[in-house]
Formats: C-alpha cells, structure tokens, sequence
C-alpha cells in the first residue's frame, strides 16, 4: 500500500491503515467498526454521523484534523448542525480519507450494539429504600390554626406517619404551597431517609422511581426501577463517553495530569451522559410516534409543510409516560478512578503509591449539584470506596454477595478492564486488585473485538489434526455446518479469546510455556508472511470473514493473555497466601466476562486456583446489582460503609515473591501448582509437561 | 402651569407636576429629590443614570415611556451601555422631560444619601458560632497506613478536637487532597454546626468573617464581623433593590400576583443587592488605589494609554484584604413577605387571612443554591418566622431583648414600614402586627420625605403665637438662629412628622380630634390656595426652603398620622386585654423609628400606653442585632425557633370591638384613656378637651 494513512477507531480502539480516498464507512468496515448506514451511503438517512476529533495524539503517532477529510457537503448540513459541525462532526460517508484522522463513533451511529450482557439478576432484596412516599390530609389554615403550610405538612406526617423533625429541601418548600392548594389540602411526599422532603405532589401518589447505576471503565449498565414494587422496568447501557480519552484508568488519570481542564470535562462527559441514558430510559416508557394520517391516508401537515406527530400505542399495552423530573433516586457505584473523575476529585493520588482516595466513605450529592437532570430536590447516592483500586463497584459487589454472612471460603473476581478480587469469610475479609490489562476482553490482540456480532465467541480444535471449528456472535450454526461465506466472521471476542488459547493449548499446538509446539499437524502454523520473525496460527480463513483476511492469533497475543491471567492468578495465590488457606470453598466471578466466560476454559488457561467446578460460578453484573440493591435498601449503604473499611486491602506488588509467583502463573496452567479438577479435561501428558 | 407633565421619583415615591422641557436633575431638586450631579450637568461625569421604568402605572395614573423624554445624546453612550440603554438608563442631566415619566434612581446615583442609623450596639454575646475553624496536623499516607484523605483529615479531627462523625461539602472535597499537600498535611478547616465541613485551607488560619443581615422592606442593613473576635469591622445598608416593585409589603405581594416571574425578579434583585453590598464591603477592606506616577510625577501608563493603578495604603493603617469568598456565614431576618420573596416562596397567602407563612422554622440554605457569592460550601441562616405578619425580623428583636427571660413585663414596638407589637415575660408572650403605613416614616404626606439633609426633624410651637422654630437634618442651627436662606429646608422626615403634630396639638393648633381648632393665632393656618376646602398650616415659608414653596401639613396629612398611630395604639391596648394588664413595666422601641424618635413627643400622640418615659427606651436596629447575634451563637438559633413557636400571635382585626377601639386610638392622645405621665408636659386643658 503505496499511499496510505492511519485511522483509528473511538471508543473501540480499532486501528489501522487504509489507502487514501476511500470513506470513512469503507475504512470503519475494513477495521472491523461497524457504523450504522441505513441508507447505503446515499447521504440522506444521516445515522452514520461522527465526529473528527483534533489534535496531537502521542500514543497512537499522528495529527488529526478536519483537514485530513475531504471538504464539506452540503447535503450533511441536513443531519449535522453548524454547532456540530464546529465540533468535528462529519457524515462517515460522506467524509474521505485525506490523512491520518481519529474518529469517535457516537453511541446512536453505532451498529451491530455490543451485547453487554448485564441483565438485571432476580436477587431477594428487603424493601425499605431511603426514600419512601407518604400521602397526608390535613385541615386548611383558619384563624384558630394558622399554622404555616411546611409545619402544618409536617405536624400531619408526625400524626399520621410517626415522622419527626422533617427538614425540607429549599426549592421544594417553594412547590409545598401550591400542592396543598391544588391538592385540596392533602399531598403526597417523598421523604429522603426519614429526614428531608424531596419532593411534593398534591393528592396521592403510589408509584416512585430510581435508577441503580454501574459506571464502569468501559460500560455503563443502568437498573430503572419501580422504587415501590422494586421491579426492574428496564436495564439500560451506554458505553463510558470517557473511552476518548484513554481507554484504561491509568490513561484518563494521564489524561487529568496533561491537561488542563481535563478532569472537568471528562466528568462533565460522564454526567451528560448519564443524562442522556436516564432521559432515553424515561423516553421509552412512553407509546411510540407515527406521522398522522387523514381519513384517506395522507400525512397532515402543519402549518409549514412539517408532517404532524401522533402516538402510536399498542394495543393493550400501558405506558408509564415517566420523565427524568420522575427520578427520585440514584445509587452509583464505580471504581476508584472512575468515582474521583465523575466526582472531580483529583484522581492522581489514586494512581500513586500508596494510592490513597481521596475519600472512601459513601457520599449523598444533591442531584442538582452534580448536574443529574432528575428530581432537582433528590439526592445521589455514590457508593463508598476500599481503596485507591478497590473501589465502590467492588463494595457493590459485596453487598450483593455478602461473603462476610458466610461460613464458607469465598474467592469473588471481577474482571473488567481491572482486576478486582476479595477472598473472605464471616471471620476475615482481604481484596486486591491486580492490572490485568483490557487482553482478557479482547482488547489490545490482532484480532481482538467486542463482544459484537461476527465475533468468535466458541472454538473447539482437534488435537489430531489441529482443524478448527467455531462459532460466532449472531450466527447459531457452526463453522463446519455452514458455507465460509455465510460466517462473516470479524475478529475474536473476550469470551472466544480464553476458548483460543485453552483450545490451542489442550491440543498441543502450544506448549504450557505459551509457546507455539515444534510438533504442529496444520497448515494453519505459519509465520507471518510479513513479519517473518512473528509466528501465528490461522483460526479462520479469509473466505470465512467479511474482513478480507485471515484471522489469526500470534505468539504476541498469547503472551499478553498470558500476563493477563499471570496477574489475576498471582493475585489469586498471594491472597490465600496471606490467609493461610491452600484451597477455597467456592469461586465467584462478577463483570459480563464472568457471564460468557467457559468455566472449564478458564480453569484450563490457569485463570484461578485450582477449584470443584461445581463450586464456580457467574454471579453476572454483581457491581450493578449492589447498586441496585443500595437503592431499594437503605441499610445496605450502611453496610456498605461497614464493608468498605472492614476489608483488609493488600497490595499485591509489595507481597515478598511477587516477580517469582508472577513468573511461575504464566505458565498454563501453572508451572508447578497442582489443578486436580483438570484430570480427565486435559491429557495428562499436556498437563504434565515440564 | 400650562404645559406640565407627571414625574415620579423611585424609590423615593416623590412625585409632582413640573413643566415640560426641563431636565430631569432639575425635576429631582423641585420634588426634593437629590441626585447626584457632579460635572453640573454638562454630561461628562456620568453620575445622574437613572432608569426611565416603562409601563402603565394606574397607581400614578400615568403611562412612562423612553418616548417621554428627549432623544438620546451620543455622550451619554460614554457611560451607558447597550444593554442599560435597552432597559431605559439615561443621564438625568440629558433627558428633557416631554411627557409623563416614573424615574427610578439607582442607589449609586443618589446624593444626600438616607441618614441610616443603623449601628451595632455594644450587645454582649457569647462566642458560639455556627461556624468554628480547627487546625489539624497528620501523618502523610504510607503502605502501613493508606487511608484516604478524607477519612485522614476526619480522624485527625476527631484525635484532636474531638469531633466525630463529620461530613463535608462535595465542592470542598475537591479542594481537599490540594489542601493536604500544598499545607504539608496541616490543614485548618472550617466546621458547620459540628457537622459539616464546609471550607478547607492549607496550614493554619485564625481569623474568619460573616455577615448578619437585616432585610427590611425598605432599607437593608448588615453587620460585617470578625468571627473570631466577634468585632464588627463595618456595618453598610443599602435600599432594598425591590423598593421599585411596590413600596410596601402588600405592594410587592400584589406586583407577584400581577406579573408572571415577578417573584423571581424580585428574588434575583434582593440577592443581587446583597451580593453588591457584601463585595463592596469586602473591598473596602483593600487600600484604596491612586494613579501610579514615574521619578518626574508622571502618570504611568499602560500599553494602551490607561493609568497604572496601584495601591495607596494608609501609613499604619492595617488591611484585612477580604473577598466574598473569605465570607463563611451569612445570617438573614426579614419580616415574613421579604422572606417569602427572598425565599421565591409564593407569598400571596401571607396576604390573605388567616395569613399562613409558608414556613415558620429556620432555614439553612446552601450559599450557591441562593445564589449568594460567598464561599461555596457555606450555609445561609434564615431566621424563623412568628406569624404571617410578625416575621423573622421581630424573632430578632425578641433574641436580642430577650422579654422571655424578664419577670418585667415588657411592650415591644419595632415600627418600620409594617408595625410590629410583642408584650410579654417569661410567663407568657404574645405578638400582633399593625398597618402603621409608612405615614410614620414620613412617606405619602404632602412634604414627608426620608431622612436626609433638608429634613425638619425637630420644631416648637409657641402657644401664644403659634410661631414655628425647627431644626433640619445636616444643619446644627435652629431656623431662629439662621438666615432663612440658609436653612435650605426640604420637607418633614418621620421623626419630624410627629414632632409637628405634638406640637400642633401641644400649642392648640389642632384639638384632640385632629382637627384644626377654631381659634387660630397666626397667618401660618390657612385654606390651600388650588384647593380651598383643603386647610393647612405652614411649617416652613418659602424663602427658608429649597424647593421654592411653602411646606406646609395639611387636614390629610393629620389624618395619615392618626390613623397610623391610631392602629398602633389599638394593638398595643388589644394586646394588653388580651394579657389581662392595664399597664406594662417597660416599653422598648425598635428600629431606626425609635432611634430617632422623641419619646416624649411619641407619648403625646398617645403612640403607645401611658408610660413612666423613664421606662420608654430605644433599642436601635434590634433586628440586626438579632441576625448578628444568630451569626455569633448558635445556641441563640435554637431559642430563635423556640420563641417564633411559643409567641402567640393575636390577629387584631377580629378581636372583639376592634372597630371602636381603633376609632378612639385616633383621638390625640386617645379618647378616654389616661395618660398621668402627661400631666406638666401638655397643658391640662389641652389633655382635658373632650
């Protein structure tokens, strides 16, 4: 490729060169990035907007620039304002490739969602929220009683409800007034933890609602509740509009120390997107709009030609018409560097030995001073941190799991773009989180991707012949029972990775060093026929993919799996170390990954100590569900604070032997620790090799 | 006067008919009103702005309009902006009158500004604020010892000054880890009711400032203090900006109900005064600044030909160099509509029987949800309300006099533009309110004016010839030891007003019923020359004026008095019977009215109950006393809330006979009451007249 220029892909990292001339469609798909285009690049359905950012960009060696796009159409004017446009933002098909550019996708032009698994769990919670409705009545102010309209408020909820010395949020005492009259002198509160009047609405009221929030370094997983039935009406998720920024923790810390004004825009980013996943969770509860029709089926118009709006509801069907104003509650939990940012906190300090937080206790944030568009009198509540990398979603995940009410020993890993792991018991809790890197979701490998369509999420390899068979995101038949062609294969998801590797390895294609066996049986052994020096194997062929090349995996991509499950194994060993135990009763894991993730794989690949793997399993998006759980239970903010600073935390680095035992878990599954439970899984003679 | 138009001066309220084509500096000095004109009008001072309002105004029975005064002049765009000039600001030296005006004059633009006196007493306090600083010093984090900054400086705290359980201002936490580093891990921290902290600085500091603020309906007056010392470093008063809305309370109540966001805009002004009046309080704690001159006494100037500044301190004269932000308290106490407004709580109740507040209990406001620029963590207190008509004003008044803690039984009378009663003793105490108007100021009488220079504050009337001898604000000499050139006399501010009636009656020019007697001594009664049935007397000629006329008080003017003092003297006997009392130990007069007031002449109007003067004291701004001493103890707070629940409020208007007794109370001194205390002030046969 004589003349080409370098592209990348935000928020998924995708990368790479493309020649000259084409769009930025064509260059999304031949990087593996789907970006919606309805229209077929005609410019006239506008859902393939995104934005050019500006500027130098160090860590990926190039200048991007608007320039570096072929020149404005007028035709993009319909879909993107002059505001917008001042922003970067361009039509993908409309806009050729000039120069080296980098790229955000936004959410809506993105196709082919990742599938974020993070469906809510059906877990037994207590009802008793921190805000709870009550409807008083009371008689009207005459000249016997003239008591004001919030002490009179009051003195009923005392009489009526047994609520004592109520104070009332200021802009809310502004509506008290009208209520009462409008409500002929009975209203319906919203308290705030038996203390504050947050919300007043004349007569009765019976249905309230919150939103349980996981922001996660990557994704952000919502939980839109019924706060008096505690149903879940809808689980909403975004990715974290930081990812432009850097795609890991330490990167967006980076990103605050650089530059000025960082921290507050990433945080802004953040909260605008936090309103923008509330308000379009709220939009959904109300029916559908279609352009209305007259009796002979033509579209009515307005006055200027604009075709006029109805709704469209569905038969039998109810709708709740809720609007953010409706959103009484909000429980965040987050990890430590994802807290600080959303808070303006200055994250450095987390990032630097000994990484202190800024603060670990949970904090109760008017809504209107964090910028949440809800209930302007509400409160949000941000769950509390462990430590400076053990932080409010792994506090979440606790509650959720209460390991600290249990006889047994318990090992709960979540792995998310970090690494979070607690080992306890009633008698003692310990947690430590160790740098995984983002390898294990299928980020930062050759032919990494997410868990979208056309991923490889199955694989299965003959150890006689080392053929392969497989099967993607999207697509239910096989590899083997289907046409090359109609697989469409992509690259290779987080899930698929560990499968790969656990494959590659029960196979004999590559040894327990990691490295690729002398004895290969296939001609997918090859090296790389431009990089002599790199060796690969070939998991699918380029007739199989709609990316026009084969997909491999190179002996590069193996080690950093390898670091990755090194580092949680370590972490894993470390901890029981300090606990003196040599084995634990059960295993745990949190995150999507503990969702899709093959138990067998895992334990073939070394991930965990060796474990009856009866006793492992998914506990799904634990961290949303503590938030969840915290919204619907005030007594477990309290015992989040409890946990939050009754868990020993132990950095791993500082254990004596950390270089020795990280060397030795690199191996898979382990050079020298024993993995009973994989007798009969794997040959013995793979699984004793020295 | 052939050609006249309509002009009314705010917030004065001066208002007459002058000639079209005059200026509108010279239609201020014919209606007594001064603004400032420092170049003699010759447009290059840019002192006189004032604002033509525009609108219908049927109080005045005029329409204003920017139409009614002559074209704009380019030299005025000098000083005023685009933005000023759409809302109406002129120089009132350029600004020819050619139709019916309402002129509102900004506070910076008026001279002979008010004669405020509102100086802080010598009261004694006991130093327990709200809001107190401690200094802690700590252990930088370690690997043994990684606790969170927040938890770091809470436990430090906690070991060191005892306090536990502390929380803190989001806004402050993000000042926090900055703090502990730039202060080397001492830090002095400023705590909130032992509960909050709300200000954070690196290392250690002593001194701290807050402001205790009396909101009246007219006037706002506020004490500037040291915090630590509880010194009061400045105090400042200003209009109270809404004053152009409506002049008293049901003016401003009623401008709500006519103008949609009306109560906004009269929130927005209100805190925008305080914030103006804080800043240049604070600013005033700087040197002032003076042009910088070279060697040779040239003015220094910078690259675009402006003078450099620089400060000119005073030799030996130390500067605090406060801003808003060192400001870390705020207390407030209005009457319950100025609350209401301030508050944007809808006050139309409060105008409306039974008069219902909105709230009666305390309020702590964030400073930045009001809007008050001072530091952002802090709280603002609004001192509670009694009743609808007896606000959080009169609760001051009660802290700072304390009746509730006397065996003595005390009558309070705080007389502003509302008139305010509290009788009682620690057995028992009760309020009631009064509409006094604010004929007792001086306004809405024929010559009443403010209290400024001009103003006849004292006059005596010689019983044998019904001669007049006074004294004007701004001059020491009598009128009889003056040229009558010399005196420059205005009008009658509202001391003066009830100088003259005591007088009036004292010498027998008018009877006990108000009315001018039938034996007159002097040319200075007579019938009004527009209008004959209208009868007057001359207080002033007009060669001894500034204004060119004769200052007289009329058969109406008499009337305003009476009826004022007639509804303070009902609710002062009301009270009484409802106390089952005919006389009362003390009687304390609050308010710049009682300072300024001659008790004796008060007692022969009959203002108040027969009374041992000796008895009859003036307790100054006790209201700003009372925010001062809210903002200097907090324990004062709690009495606060305790005493606006436990005084009751009697509604006088429907207590039995109210009717009757408010016909009587007109009489001079009263109907039938005794006044022994009289006896050798006024002349028997005077106080005898039935």
């Amino acid at each position: 490729m004589a003349d080409t220029v370098k592209v990348i892909f935000q928020p998924s990292g995708r990368r790479g060169e493309v020649e000259k001339g084409i769009n930025l469609i064509e260059a999304s798909r031949r990087l593996g990035v789907d970006i919606e285009a309805l229209c077929g690049e005609k410019k006239v359905c506008g859902k393939c907007k995104v934005r050019i950012e500006q500027g130098v960009f160090p860590k990926y060696g190039i200048t991007s620039s608007l320039d570096h796009v072929s020149d404005w159409q007028k035709e993009e004017g319909k879909f993107i304002s002059e505001a917008e446009r001042a922003q970067g933002y361009r039509l993908a098909c409309a806009a050729k490739l000039t120069g080296d550019v980098l790229v955000f996708v936004p959410e809506e032009s993105r196709a082919g969602k990742q599938v974020v698994s993070k469906a809510a769990r059906d877990i037994p919670i207590e009802w008793n929220p921190a805000v709870k409705l009550y409807t008083v009545s009371m008689k009207p102010p005459s000249f016997e009683d003239p008591l004001g309209d919030f002490e009179r408020t009051a003195r009923a909820l005392e009489e009526q409800h047994g609520l004592k010395d109520l104070d009332i949020d200021w802009l809310i005492l502004q509506r008290l007034p009208g209520a009462l009259r409008q409500g002929d002198w009975t209203v319906t509160v919203a308290v705030w933890n038996d203390r504050e009047i947050i919300k007043v609405w004349p007569g009765e009221v019976k249905d309230y609602y919150g939103f349980g929030i996981d922001v996660g370094t990557t994704t952000v997983a919502a939980y839109f509740c019924n706060m008096r039935t505690m149903e879940v009406i809808d689980t909403v998720s975004m990715m974290n509009p930081q990812c432009k920024y850097g795609e890991d923790v330490m990167a967006r810390i980076t990103y605050h120390m650089q530059t000025p004004g960082g921290l507050e825009r990433m945080s802004d980013d953040i909260i605008a997107g936090l309103n923008q996943l509330i308000a379009q969770a709220c939009e959904a509860t109300w029916p559908p709009k279609r352009k209305k029709r007259d009796a002979e089926g033509n579209v009515v118009t307005d006055e200027n030609g604009k075709p006029v709006m109805e709704e469209a509801p569905e038969e039998g069907k109810t709708y709740l018409r809720l609007t953010p104003e409706d959103i009484l509650d909000v429980t965040i939990g987050c990890n430590t560097a994802m807290h600080h940012i959303l808070l303006k906190l200055d994250p450095q300090y987390v990032g630097l030995a000994p990484f202190p937080p800024v603060v670990h206790r949970s904090l109760d944030i008017k809504a209107r001073d964090l910028g949440l568009k809800i209930n302007p009198g509400s409160y949000v509540f941000i769950l509390p941190n462990e430590a400076g990398f053990v932080g409010a979603d792994n506090v979440c995940v606790l509650i959720a799991e209460e390991p600290y009410k249990s006889d047994k020993l318990q090992l709960i890993i979540d792995i998310g773009t970090n690494g979070e792991l607690v080992l306890g018991n009633k008698d003692k809790m310990i947690s430590s989180s160790c740098a995984t890197g983002p390898a294990l979701e299928g980020a930062q490998l050759t032919f990494g991707m997410r868990a979208a369509p056309g991923a490889i999420e199955r694989i299965k390899i003959d150890p006689e012949t080392h053929e392969v068979d497989y099967k993607v995101i999207g697509r239910d038949a096989w590899k083997n029972y289907s046409k090359p062609e109609e697989m469409q294969t992509k690259g290779i998801c987080g899930s698929g990775i560990l499968d790969v590797l656990a494959e590659l390895y029960r196979a004999g294609v590559i040894l327990k060093s990691g490295r690729f066996s002398p004895k290969q049986k296939s001609n997918r052994f090859r090296k790389n026929p431009d990089n002599p020096r790199q060796k690969e194997f070939v998991i699918a062929w380029a007739e199989e993919t709609s990316i026009g090349k084969d997909i491999v995996i190179t002996q590069k991509d193996i080690r950093q799996i390898q670091l990755a499950k090194g580092a949680l194994y370590t972490g894993c060993k470390l901890m029981m170390r300090r606990m003196g135990v040599d084995k634990v009763d059960s295993i745990k894991i949190a995150g999507a990954f503990g969702t899709h993730v093959d138990r067998t794989k895992a334990l073939i690949m070394g991930l965990f100590p060796d474990c009856d793997l009866e006793k492992v399993v998914s506990v799904g998006n634990a961290a949303g569900d503590g938030a969840r759980i915290a919204l619907l239970n005030r007594d477990k903010r309290t015992e989040a604070n409890w946990v939050a600073r009754n868990v020993e935390y132990i950095e791993l680095t500082v254990e004596p032997d950390f270089e020795k035992e990280f060397m030795a878990a690199m191996q898979i599954p382990h050079m020298t620790d024993d993995f009973p439970h994989l007798r009969g899984i794997v040959p013995d003679e793979i699984l004793d090799q020295k």
